[in-house]
């Protein structure tokens, strides 16, 4: 099973001395591949696009439509520092929008604003929580998103922006970016359904029979827990500084939905900690499991113990070489002494039936 | 044993996507009704009753009265919809009203308030504790409050309306919200002191005979005192935007009862919190038990052992062929060794229950 | 051994579904009398009384001089009710008197305040710790004191005001009320002392002889210190909003004893959270010596099983019914596998005695 | 082992009852003396005595030189109460004095300041932490430091005095409190370092040969840690109190000296927390350590069993009493089947060697 | 393995009763050597040399260029002293400078500020965590930094002033402080990764199999993982507090680099925490490791009595001396038998290997 930690060991090695403000691609996972969607959208007017030239599909926009342009894996880093030399963007924001190990933050500059946060998948096969990192770039109506890997979850808002159902086509590029967040955050908690399922079977699963290979499981699902709380921890704080900036790249409108996107946030922060406590609670489940299991074969040894040991020692007594044996030549003393034996076999077994001890 | 927490699986796969402001029912079961009911009443007036169409009924109602409509149930969420509509309020907020997993909260907008909060029932077979959302838009002198399912817990404010008994009759409708509130948070109290007996319950029963069935038990009580959790803590937090919001929705005089129904849910949360520390240390309990059960079971095998192997020795010492054995030929020989054995068994016994192994 | 929690069930029960402001006796032992007493001091003024007539005995107390109102057990729920009428007391505050689990608080009214807060006892013979409920009304040179049941701890005040001594007599009725909640909280003191005393106690008889039924006595523990906490904690805040208020409830001089009153407090919590950290760890303590006291028994068992399967196997080999079978006709055979036996059971012993196994 | 918490009972016990203010001797051991010495000092001038009548000493002072008073012990408490009367010092102040369990804190009254602060020692031979109360009187040039028994922690700063290096005989008073205070704190890092030491060399003991009695050992930690704890935490407290007042107590000079003197507290309180931590987790390692030795005398157990059962059976078959017993009028029979046990018995032992079972 | 704690005993020892601002070296090692190096540099300017006389160095610097001094190991403390006059650094200061156990600060004076931080470095062969304090005295265009001993970090600074890259020679010295801030806190993220990679490779090992030597080793994570923690936590708010500085010490624009910076090591703490949780489980995996190891011991020891204790029971019977034996005169009897027994011992095995015991 995979773990997630690991990852950022050559990270840190990668992005040791290097001056700050470096334009460089820091994921550890070297991308085959950029690809750019643009999509072009008002009230009447819907185009989508894949464009080889960013800089140029961004320069002709049309200004008086929104503008978003999303960005997956970063192979042509110098293609992100020339946009960013286009758009006069910090370097540190560049920065930061390449460096996966970003925390969730919002960010307000003179003429634009910079928002990370984290995606959440699921594997499908081992269950096992990663994270991606996506950030926003919001400058008036133009709104331009990276995401590290081909992510599908933004499909659910193309598709909105298709059907020009909804409220999305009539208003601005803040309110497609609330609704980008808002359709991850959503996602948060189709993980943490996953991840509390998890949970749920591994408990069954340990009541059931406890294997020593659980103990490997409980280790994941802490892992994932710890993924869990790196992304959405920091976003309810990123989301108050969004609340809170006086600026203009918020209509008082969309702050009414940033308003209940942290509530949700809230609301996954809470879950992840009953999470939390619940898989941590699975070691003392499996240790007492553990014991219970030890306690029943301890209770075997000693029923076959307190059962042979006496009827070996009376067999012994007969066994000894004393010429003259009590009931030794009394050609019933056999069968008499079988039959006590037998009776004692029985009584044993009967008083440990009853102290329910098998 | 049913589980609360899956609850939310279904629910968050089937919220992931919607636009925000999405009017579905986000209940995982499917209600299969509506009920409304409606009260007018004032210092000497009262009426009750059942009505189908909610928007004719409010839009009808005796301006001079105070209104109060209770929705039980949300099979036509249409309907939800249409009263949003005629009333002007928000879509977010009957998003929250249906989606049964909205922290309790209160909020205030221009000419209406809205409060959220679960109501706490105590599963009568299994002792499982489950939640139902209540909310409430309280709009002048109508009060609308919608609950998930039926529950019977607002009967005692209905029966003190009825008997014009008390304040209740003179006052408006934020002292009708108040007592609802009051009433409902009153009621954490019962659900508190039947988990309290639980968890004395399931103590006793683990000091007196430790299963491993209780694990279960311990566990179904973390995932209750989690519900307990979820339902009380924010509440305090959603009274005290009531008590510091500085409009006209609550008279001063209805405020003092409500810093008072806070202190109540500060005790709630108080007491919750004890519950759980006490029911924390029920798996504590439960492993020491187990371990003093298998102590006494290694206590049984080594006295059985300590008192047969010795003996068995002897046998095996009498049961040798040497052709010349000490006193074999005696014809008391045998009647010596016996005697020689029960001594010590008998003396091992004594030695035994003075070290109080059994 | 008397659990004090439950008591609240039966509580929550009753008070479930009460409106608000209802003057009900929430006790739940019902008490069997009202008794009241009256005391009237000044500089050279002191007189004692006990009344049958609450209400005329305040109407026509002497306004010079300072009157303090002792009320034990409340029989007569309607003089409690007369009373508040009289003085015009809020019926929030008189539902919070007879109610046995208010708060520890302090509120202040236009022309009186009210506090609250908990007088502990340990219980003589079960060493149980149990909370009572302590009330007071000020309203100028008025104390009215409001006693579950009858406790001797004020005593020691009244004593002082008999005796005139001290600052006490000369001072007023706001200084009498501190007077009487210093000596409470001096007796939080003695109370722990008598608790860290029985976690002392029971760690040295864990220590000695770990028996299952500590188990009862370590929980006890841990349920008298949520009662400590719930008497405690609380009325730290409470006197930092009589610190805080700045009405003529309190002389500037009564203040600095109050700053002194919250210290003890504060000192009070603090040692309750050690006592708690203490007590907490006697679960571990025991399970250890538990442990320890099942190696022990493993090692007796080990033992007994080193030194004898090994000799029995021997006694096997020469019980075989080979017809030749080597010096099974020495007439010293017998004699020098006896002592070889024996050689080899005293070398056991003492190589399990080198690795100090008994 | 003596531990340091029982002290309070009789404390509380004493406390109980007594007015505010009152000034009585509360430590619990009976100090035999009061010894008073008296330092004068300016630029060029010091002069030291041992002095008898307090009260004379301090009013015939010298007030053009800092004046540092030193009381040990309280057998003669009138003379501290006189003391208090000639001084103008509060009643209250008095008893923080004489009571030893007083919360280290500051506190600034019209005419001088009240300091107190614990000093912590290791007994030599049992290594268990106890605490001494300083406290301080700083009246302009004058300082009046009272320490319940006689310490040596001050004789540093006494020499430094003496010396006249340095720049400690150039200030005031106010600078010698902080002197003062400053080698009491310094002492706490020894305390510390002699507890850590303590901790270490438990490790390593519990590493090597976990025995029964480590618990008492584990449990004194504890209880020193609470020691510690109750020293340092509040003092931090303290000396912000004294940073933020604005009286012309401390010099703005000597400010600088307690920033730096609350950072040394600081770095205490954290190295507290850390030395917490590793105690905590020594009963986790005794508990580890004892199960590894009970699982290799269970190894032992069943090694020896495991060998001994099968070939006891063996010898068993050829001790039946069946006429015709395959090679038992063999001559070698009897060889060959002790070769084959040998060698049973044998590769029995390489196996568990193999599986590093012994 | 040498632990990291102990180290400071005897620092204790050494300051304890010095007066305050001493300017002794505390470090435990004697250093044999002070290797001072200056660095002066503008856009066009790069020089660097090694100085023998720290104070004509510092005095003839060239005022147009940005200075750097690094002073490492602090043989000559008198030197140190010297500075500090030269450059009327406080003496408290230069104290904190030699003390290799100040808490990471930040302090501004009147014309300069003070800063210190830690170095971290993993012990290539033990993987022990150690810690090196770092002190930067900024004034106007002069740095001076202070390393405890050699370390090679900042040699990636230097690497860069040389190359002319990047925007490092153009700014002032501020900037080359955070500089060397940032690859000493880049360096924290390298140290951890060793750190989570041990955690790993610990956790890995103890599931293969637990020995009793892995205590040690997850006992020194523990106290790395303080080291750690003792380095970063208080960093973040020494940053903090170079970002309220109100001075003219830091351009607002290095401000931003410097915030760019606490978000480091807001994440490095965040990263701290992660893993001391995922290091605090270890015991838990290893307890529970050698719990599942006893258990199946106990399986072995439970399958080997079982099956003979019953089979050498049945030997018994045969072995006894019973004149008449049924079937022990038949000549098949023996082999009859031998085939009852045979088939129970088959029997059993393959009871046990369905029950899954072994």
């Amino acid at each position: 099973m995979p773990s997630e930690i690991p990852v950022r060991t050559s990270l840190a090695q990668r992005r040791f001395g290097l001056p700050p403000g470096s334009i460089v691609n820091l994921c550890d996972k070297e991308p085959s591949y950029t690809r750019v969607s643009l999509v072009n959208y008002a009230d009447h007017i819907y185009e989508e696009l894949q464009v080889d030239d960013i800089l140029s599909a961004i320069e002709n926009r049309n200004p008086k439509t929104v503008t978003w342009v999303n960005i997956e894996g970063f192979k042509e880093v110098s293609q992100i520092e020339k946009l960013g030399e286009m758009l006069n963007i910090d370097k540190l924001v560049l920065e930061d929008i390449l460096d996966h190990e970003t925390r969730p933050k919002f960010e307000e500059y003179e003429h634009y604003s910079f928002t990370v946060m984290k995606m959440l998948y699921t594997d499908k096969e081992t269950g096992v929580i990663f994270h991606e990192q996506v950030s926003f770039i919001l400058s008036g109506n133009l709104l331009i998103s990276f995401q590290m890997e081909y992510g599908d979850v933004f499909d659910k808002v193309r598709e909105r922006l298709r059907k020009a159902s909804g409220r999305i086509r009539s208003r601005k590029a803040d309110y497609l970016m609330y609704a980008l967040m808002d359709v991850a955050v959503d996602n948060y908690f189709v993980v943490l359904d996953a991840y509390d399922e998890q949970v749920q079977n591994l408990e069954d699963e340990i009541l059931d029979n406890p294997e020593h290979s659980v103990i490997s499981d409980i280790r994941q699902l802490r892992k994932d827990n710890i993924i869990l709380r790196k992304a959405s921890n920091p976003l309810k704080e990123a989301l108050n500084t969004m609340l809170k900036s006086e600026t203009r790249s918020f209509d008082s409108s969309t702050k009414k939905y940033l308003r209940e996107l942290q509530e949700h946030v809230i609301q996954a922060n809470e879950a992840i900690e009953m999470s939390r406590e619940l898989s941590t609670g699975l070691m003392e489940i499996y240790l007492s499991a553990l014991n219970t299991k030890m306690g029943n074969v301890n209770k075997a040894l000693t029923v076959i113990a307190t059962i042979f040991l006496p009827l070996t020692f009376i067999t012994g007594i007969y066994g000894m070489n004393f010429h003259i044996l009590p009931g030794s030549d009394n050609p019933l003393g056999f069968w008499i002494l079988m039959a006590f034996m037998m009776l004692l076999f029985i009584g044993m077994l009967v008083y440990f039936r009853f102290k329910k001890w098998f």
